[in-house]
């Protein structure tokens, strides 16, 4: 058997509390399905940009280019300029590694508050592709004027059909593989005029490939809505870099699971290692008292057994979540119980 | 006492049906408290470009240059791009005319069913101020190597100082006039380089003008999320162009009143005419059977009437929108009822 190679930058804030909880219940998937995993940790982030002036060394991203998956937790502190470090380091991985795509599931939990009247578990279960290279995301542009009246700046918003067509083909895959075979792609073609007819055309070139999968569009704005009155009619979503960011984040906010949500940025292919990390930041707020919520990381964990070919583990760790947070016990403070990280990393090892 | 002019767009789809009942509740308003108001009705829409090749006359936009103000229904068929409709006339009027604010009501009322769990009339009421002239709406970009494997498409988000500080300004009056004095700003600093942390710079500047305003700023990612989860937190919102159009759609739907919201494109100097109309879109799935509900259409004219000055009758509209509303008759079917969008339009007229 040979071992998995791990990057983990736990990084900055609760992410240091809440990666030794997913290391935890992975090393006790590791155990119970006998997958060996080799952890390589980095010290990664604001505290290194602080001590040594980046936020890691020059060839860093080499050192790590062999290896099977990176494990992160989260990046960002106040003294930093939030610009600058996911520029520094999030962003810079996302793109060297091609994960072009950003998996993110919404899923309503028996035992976690959902802030919709009459939903229940079972109702919502889809997942959002989000590009993940491109787009809105982009370092073309800059300033000109700066400090006078006349000051103005620019961002240029770039969408190639090498990178469209790519994050499209993943997602008509997924929505082909599962029952409902729905994709809802967001756009905003009535406002964004350049870049967004073009993505629909893009979605309806693809679509004549995938004859089985039933497609939907709406514009971001009506989208939003959507999800906050029709959460249940989603199985697959796909959207740019920005709007799949913004459906992210709302997608978990409609179940209540915002601080349990998981992510995987994928390169599909497995040309380069992909990245897990939970939806949460950093949250300087709470870092460094012991009671952050550790799911987000340790479902992320699961996703990344799943990308390694490890199913069943996967699953079995999302079963062990699932069956805590039903039993309303050793819950952290943010979903109403009194436990701390480790206590609750600890309740999932032990349920697994 | 001089009559306002009025220039009338009624547009297409349900533009058609709800603007004459926005006009019946404006003219009974007028009977009521001594305001003449006189109509000017305007063909502009994509009929007419089937007809004429043109959404609107080549001077058209100059013949309503004096005009006091604008009620548009709604702009939209499917036989037309969006973005050529869309394009062709609302975005232009609102450029045209300079309305830089574009402003939105959020707010709970009884009788209107809400999706979020536990919320109560009075919870919720704020205002979206939107940037309503640049930043990611824009018609500079274009596209490379079409039909190719190399095709690529671009868009620039244009922000300048004189822009972002003129809604700006707008917003912190806005929340400097109100109870709670509470200005929330939607960025995305941390993923948008180049405009995002200008916006956040300008926010910071203007401040120091407000003291007694207090400021929070999120990423509009998590911002999504708070508008479900926490939407009692907030008293004025402001945002880009894109981030308030997502938001002023993810408001209503989050008060269930995505039907009946209105909105204000404002040019605050009074220099050009200010235009109103609902939020909602022609809605061709429901256009032509009389069942579209006017109260967005009716709820604009009061923000119309507001904005000309009277704000007594702007109230009085308002009021009896609530009343009509509580009262659970003469509603249309979007709301549970079974009137007619004459009949609710009727039901305003008299409860007035
Ligand atoms: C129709 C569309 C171009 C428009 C916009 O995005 O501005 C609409 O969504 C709105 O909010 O008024
Ligand atoms: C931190 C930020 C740059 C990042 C993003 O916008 O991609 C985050 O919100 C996410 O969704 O992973």
């Amino acid at each position: 058997m040979v071992a998995h190679k791990i990057a983990v930058i736990a990084g900055d804030g609760i992410g240091k509390e809440v990666v030794p909880e997913g290391i935890r219940v992975l090393e006790a998937a590791g155990r119970r399905f006998g997958i060996e995993l080799s952890f390589d940790e980095k010290d990664w982030g604001c505290e290194r940009l602080a001590a040594k002036g980046r936020m890691l060394p020059e060839d860093g991203l080499e050192t790590i280019a062999g290896h099977d998956a990176i494990f992160l937790g989260a990046v960002g502190w106040p003294s930093v300029p939030d610009h600058v470090s996911l520029w520094g380091l999030l962003i810079p991985i996302r793109r060297r590694f091609d994960q072009y795509v950003n998996l993110r599931p919404v899923r309503l939990f028996e035992g976690v508050p959902c802030p919709l009247a009459g939903r229940k578990p079972g109702d919502i279960d889809f997942w959002i592709v989000r590009e993940n290279c491109e787009g809105e995301y982009s370092e073309i542009g800059g300033r000109l004027y700066a400090g006078t009246e006349q000051e103005m700046v620019t961002q240029e918003s770039v969408f190639t059909r090498f990178g469209v067509d790519r994050v499209l083909r993943y997602a008509f895959e997924l929505a082909a593989s599962r029952d409902a075979k729905h994709l809802t792609s967001a756009t905003k073609s009535n406002g964004i005029i350049h870049t967004m007819p073009f993505w629909d055309e893009r979605v309806k070139a693809m679509a004549e490939r995938y004859p089985g999968v039933k497609i939907d569009q709406y514009h971001i704005d009506i989208l939003t809505a959507h999800f906050v009155r029709f959460p249940d009619r989603f199985d697959v979503v796909v959207g740019s870099n920005l709007f799949g960011d913004i459906l992210s984040d709302l997608g978990p906010a409609v179940t209540g699971t915002i601080g349990i949500a998981p992510s995987a940025n994928l390169n599909p292919e497995g040309t380069h290692p992909s990245m897990f990390e939970p939806v949460h930041g950093s949250a300087p707020d709470i870092a460094g008292q012991g009671i952050a919520n550790p799911i987000g990381q340790i479902w992320s964990g699961a996703m990344m057994l799943d990308h390694l070919g490890h199913k069943e583990a996967a699953a079995a760790i999302v079963g062990a979540i699932e069956r805590v947070l039903a039993s309303g016990r050793s819950l952290t403070r943010d979903m109403g119980g009194s436990a701390s990280t480790v206590e609750l990393g600890k309740a999932i090892e032990s349920e697994l």
